[in-house]
C-alpha cells in the first residue's frame, strides 16, 4: 500500500512516499481504508523536526477518515463499511488527561494516518457524522476536538460570554463555529481583511486586523467596554501569549493550545494573572467522550467543517508547504 | 396612584384595586413608573393563599418593567428615563443563594410590581435589553432568570445535550429558547398538539403529547436511544417528579422549579437516584449577576420573549384566571 | 474450592455453601486467593431477594481482599504475592458513571467474592494500603469508596463545612473518618448512646440520639445556628429522606446512598429543594480512580477501617443476620 | 492619634510616623482601635514604590486587628467591644472577584491599618476567632485568605493530593497548615535547613533545601514517583515560575500569588501547559465569604497562625527590613 514516511525530520522534504505491506487486523482491531487526512501545525512540527524525537521511520499525521474494510476477532462496535476517524489519543476514553496519553497519540508516538490502510483498536476510532464527507470528517480529530475541549468541556461556554480567536487556522475556525453554536460573541484577529470578511460570514461578531492594529488586545478591551473576553484561544505562543493575557476578562481563561507565532516560550506578566484573577489552562486535544459529544453537537446543528483546500496524496509536501505559508483559512486536507 | 392589594388571600377575588400614595425616592432609591407586569405561578399561589402568610396588605407580583422617573440622593447607576425591571430577589447580587434571599423578594415578602409607581433600591433594578418592549421585558425577572439559572449557571448546558421541558408555561418556553440558543436538543411535552406545533416553530426538536402518551418519560428514553436527557426542567411537582427522574440520563440533572401539577409533595424513587447517579437541584430564580448575564445573551441573540396575551390593568383578575386555566403558551402580561 | 451460592434469594437461608472448581487465569486475568470479605446492605438485599433478579446461581458479596496467586498471559500490573481488593465496578476506571456500570458489578451482575479463589481482570483489582490487614482492606470497595465519592469527589468537602451522618453503619463510619481527615465538623445520629460515644472517640463533634430526639433534623439546625449542614449522607431512605432535606443548609447537598430505613421510596417535599436551593445527588459507589485516590489518602493519614466483628467463613449467614439486626458499628467481616 | 504615612515611596525610609485626627464613625461605619497589624510582601512593595502610584499620603498595611470602640448610625452587625480584623478587599463579599476590587483594597487604594484608629464600613470587618490574640488575628486578612482561596475555594484540596510550597513566608506557612488540615501531603522548600525542620514540626511531609538542591522541581517529581504535585503555591515569580510548572502534576494547578524571587515577569514554557494539561490561576486574596469560611475552619481545628516576630509600633521600619531580609518564618507583626 501507499504511505508516507519520515525518517529524518529536517524539513518538508523529509516526507517520503513509500510502499508498505497492507496491515491485517489483530484481535480487537479494525482496518480503516483511509480516504482523507488533514494537517495540523503539530504535523508540520513533527515533519520539520521541532516536535520531538522519532524512534525509527514514522507514518505521520494524526487525522484521517475512512471506511472500515475488515475487523479482527472479538471486535464488537464496528462492521465493515462503517465510516470512522481515528482518535488523536488512542487511549484516552474519558475523565481527565492520562499521564501517558501522548505515548499513544497517532502521528508521533504511534504511526499516523497518511497511509492507504491503518490498523487501529476498535476503541481507537469514532463514527463520522452522517452529513460529513471523508474530507470534512478528516478535519475533526485534532483541531475540532481541541476547540471543543477548551470552550465546552473545560470552558462551559455560554451565550453571555465573549471569545477571542487568534487567526483563521483550523482550531480558531472550529472555535468560531462552536462558540456561535452556543450563542456566544466572537472576536477574531487576522492579518488579512479578506479572511476577516470570511470569518464574518461564518458568524464572527467583531474582527481585528492585527497588522493594522498591532495592539489588538487593546482593541478587544475597547470592543468589550473594558471588560475583556471570558475565553481566549491562544494558538500563537511567543508573540501573542502576553497580549492574550491582557485581552482576558477578570476571572477569564486563556487556553494554551499552540505556538504558531514564534514558538512555545513566552513571557508571562504574572501580575496580570493576579490582579485580574485570570487562569491559563493547557489544552491537549481531548478524549473519546469529548469527540463523541462534539459529534452529537455537530450532527444536531449540521455544522460543516471549513475545508480550505484539498490536495491529492501525491502532493502531501505541497499541502504542508501551504500550511507553513499561513495562507489557509480553516483546514488543509490531503485525500488518499 | 393605582395599585392592587391582597389582604386576605383566599382566591382570585382577593385581588382588590386600591388607591395608594405615590412613593418618593429615599436615599439610594429610584422610582419606577411601571408600564407592564407579568404573572408567574408563584403570584397565583400568593393571591390564592397557598404560598405563605401575609403580614398585612400586599401589592402582589414579582415581575414589572417601566421607566425611572426620579432618583433619590446618592444614586449612581441610573438616570431618569432609564428603562428597567425589578429584580426578583432584591438582595442577591452574586455568588450562591443567600440564606435570607426570600425575605427580600418582590411580590411576597416585599411589596410587588402591580402598581403604577414603585420605589426600589438602585441595586434592585436592571436595565432592559434595547430591543424589548415593556411588555416583553416584564416577562424576564422570574421565569427567564429561573430558566437561565437552571440551564446555564448551574447546568452548563452544551450543544451535545438534551433538555426535557414539561408544558408550555413561562419557564418552559424560556428554557426552550435558552436551550436552542446553546445548540442543545429540546424535547417538550404538552396536552395540546397545537401548543406542541408552536413549540416546534420556536425550535423544539421533539414533542410529546402527554395526554395521548401518558408515559412520556418512556417516550423520552425512546427518543434518546434509551439514554435519557441530561437536563429536565421539573415544573410539575407531584404529578411529574417521579417521571422526570426516570427521564433523566445517567449523571443527568432534574431541576426542581415548581409544582404546577398537583402540588409540592412528590414521591421520590430513590433507587433511580442511585443507579443512574441522577442529581436533583432546587432552583430559586437567580441573582442580579445571572439576570445581567442573561440580558447580554438575550441582546446578542435578539431573543424575543413569548407573550401569550396582554391584559389591561383593570383585568388583573382575568389575567390570573387565564393563568389558572392553563391555556397559555409563554407569559401572561398585565399592562399598567 | 469453597464458596457460597445463592440460587433462590428469599432470605438468609438462601446462602448455601458449595464446592466449586478452582478458577485459572485467562488472558489479562489474575487469580485472587480471597482472605477476607465484608458485608454491605446491598449484599443483604441480594441475598434476601429485594435487590434484583438473579440469572442462575450467584456467588454473592462485592467486597473481598486477598493475595494474587497466579497471573494470566499479558498481565502487566501485578505479580504473584500482591495484596489486592476487587473493585465494586469492574469497568468504571475514571470519569462519570458509565451507563452500563451495574452490569459489571461484583456480587450481583458478576460473581462476587465469597469464595476461596476468584478470577478478575487485571484492571478489576487495586492494591491494598500497606498498613491494612486483609480484614481491614476487605471493608473498602463498597462502603469506603461510596463515602469518598460523596464527600470528596462530588462534595469537595472542606474544613469549614458540616456533615450529617445517619447511624453508624459502614458508609457512615467511613464518612466520619473521611470528613475528619478533611477538618470538617461531623454530626452523627444513632439510637444507641453507646454507639454515639464510640463515634465521639472517632472524632464526631456532635451526636444525636434519634430515639430520644426523633426530630433530629431540628437538632441539626440548632447545632448549626439554624444554618443546617452542607453535606448529608442519606443512607436511610424512606424514614429519613425528608428529614435529611430539612437538615441540609441553603445550597447544601443530600447524597442518596441507601434505604436502610424503610426502603427506597420516600416523600420529597419539593419546596425544601427550591427555597433552600438544596441538591440531592445519587451516589453509586465509585470508580477505580476514586478508589486509588482514597487509598493514597488512607495511607498518608494512616486511617484504620472500623471492623465491628469478624465471622468465620462457615458463619456467613450469622454475619448477615448480625448486619440485619443493625447492632453493628462499622463493618462486618467474614474471613475465608 | 498615631499613624504612619507614606508620601513618596522610594524605600523603607518612606515610612514616616505622623499624628492624625482620630476618626469618628459615619453612617454604617465602625471605629476599630487597632491593636496589631501584620506585614505582607505587598506592603513592602507599596512602601518601596514597586506596587503602584499613590494619590497623596497613604496609611499603609492591609492587615490589622483590633476592637470596635464605636459604631455609627444604622450599624447592625457589631457592638462596641467586638474583636475584628479589616477585610483586604472592602467590597468583595461573595462570588467571583469583582472587576473593581483593587480600588477598594486596604493599604493601597484605601488607607490601611498602620494607625491607632481606623473607620471601616460594617461589612468591611470580620470577627476574630475566639482562641486568637490580636497579634495572631492580624496575620489573617491577606496571607491566610490567599492560601485558603487557592487551596480550598479554587483548589478543592483533598487528602489524596500533594501540595508544593515555596519558602516559609506568610502565605506558604498558612498553606502548609491549611493543607494539613485537609489531610493532604506537603512538600516545602527553603534555603535554610533550620526553617525546614520547623516546617516539619508543623506537619510538612517532605522538605527540599533549594540551595543544596537547585533543581527542586526534579526533587518534587522524585518524591512523587514522577507524578508531580496537584497544587503548587507559586509565590516566587521570575525565579521559580517555570520550575513550578514542571513540578505540577498532569492536570495540576499552579496558583500565581507573588513575585518574591526576582519580580513579576517570568518565562512561560508553554508546552509544559499543553502536554501536561496544567492550569495556572491567578489568586487575588479573597472575599468576605472566604474569610468567614476560613475562620470557621480555623476555629474548629484550633489553628494557630505562626507569628515570626512581634515589633513595637515605633519599629515599623525595622519590621519591614526584617521582612525584606527574608529571615522570617511565618508572619511579621507590628503591635500598636
Amino acid at each position: 500500500m501507499k504511505a508516507y514516511h519520515i525518517t529524518s525530520p529536517t524539513g518538508l522534504s523529509a516526507l517520503r512516499p513509500v510502499e508498505l505491506p497492507e496491515p491485517s487486523p489483530a484481535t480487537g482491531q479494525v482496518i480503516v481504508h483511509v480516504r482523507a487526512t488533514s494537517l495540523n501545525y503539530r504535523d508540520h512540527m513533527v515533519i520539520t523536526g521541532t516536535y520531538g524525537k522519532l524512534h525509527g521511520p514514522l507514518v505521520p499525521l494524526s487525522d484521517g477518515a475512512g471506511e472500515i474494510i475488515s475487523v479482527g476477532p472479538s471486535v464488537e462496535r464496528w462492521r465493515v463499511g462503517d465510516r470512522v476517524v481515528g482518535l488523536f489519543f488512542q487511549k484516552w476514553a474519558t475523565g481527565p488527561l492520562p499521564a501517558d496519553a501522548f505515548q499513544h497519540a497517532l502521528g508521533h508516538s504511534l504511526p499516523g494516518m497518511l497511509a492507504q490502510y491503518v490498523a487501529l483498536p476498535e476503541n481507537g476510532v469514532v463514527a463520522i457524522p452522517g452529513h460529513l464527507s471523508f474530507e470534512e470528517a478528516a478535519t475533526l480529530p485534532c483541531a475540532a476536538v481541541t476547540a471543543w475541549n477548551a470552550l465546552v468541556t473545560r470552558g462551559n461556554i455560554a451565550a453571555d460570554e465573549t471569545v477571542v480567536l487568534l487567526g483563521t487556522g483550523g482550531v480558531s475556525i472550529f472555535a468560531l463555529q462552536i462558540a456561535k453554536m452556543h450563542g456566544a460573541r466572537v472576536i477574531i484577529t487576522s492579518s488579512s481583511d479578506e479572511k476577516l470578511a470570511r470569518a464574518r460570514e461564518l458568524g464572527a461578531d467583531e474582527t481585528i486586523n492585527y497588522r493594522t492594529t498591532p495592539d489588538w488586545e487593546k482593541a478587544v478591551l475597547d470592543l468589550t467596554d473594558g471588560a475583556g473576553a471570558e475565553h481566549v484561544i491562544e494558538v500563537g505562543g511567543h508573540d501573542t501569549f502576553p497580549k492574550s493575557l491582557y485581552a482576558a476578562a477578570v476571572n477569564g481563561t486563556v487556553y494554551v493550545i499552540g505556538g504558531v507565532g514564534g514558538g512555545f516560550t513566552a513571557e508571562a506578566p504574572l501580575r496580570a494573572f493576579i490582579v485580574r484573577n485570570v487562569s491559563v489552562r493547557g489544552i491537549a486535544v481531548g478524549s473519546r467522550n469529548m469527540h463523541e459529544a462534539m459529534n452529537r453537537a455537530i450532527t444536531r446543528n449540521q455544522l460543516k467543517p471549513v475545508v480550505d483546500r484539498v490536495f491529492p496524496f501525491s502532493a502531501a509536501a505541497e499541502a504542508c508547504q501551504h500550511l507553513q505559508n499561513g495562507a489557509h483559512f480553516g483546514k488543509v486536507v490531503i485525500t488518499i
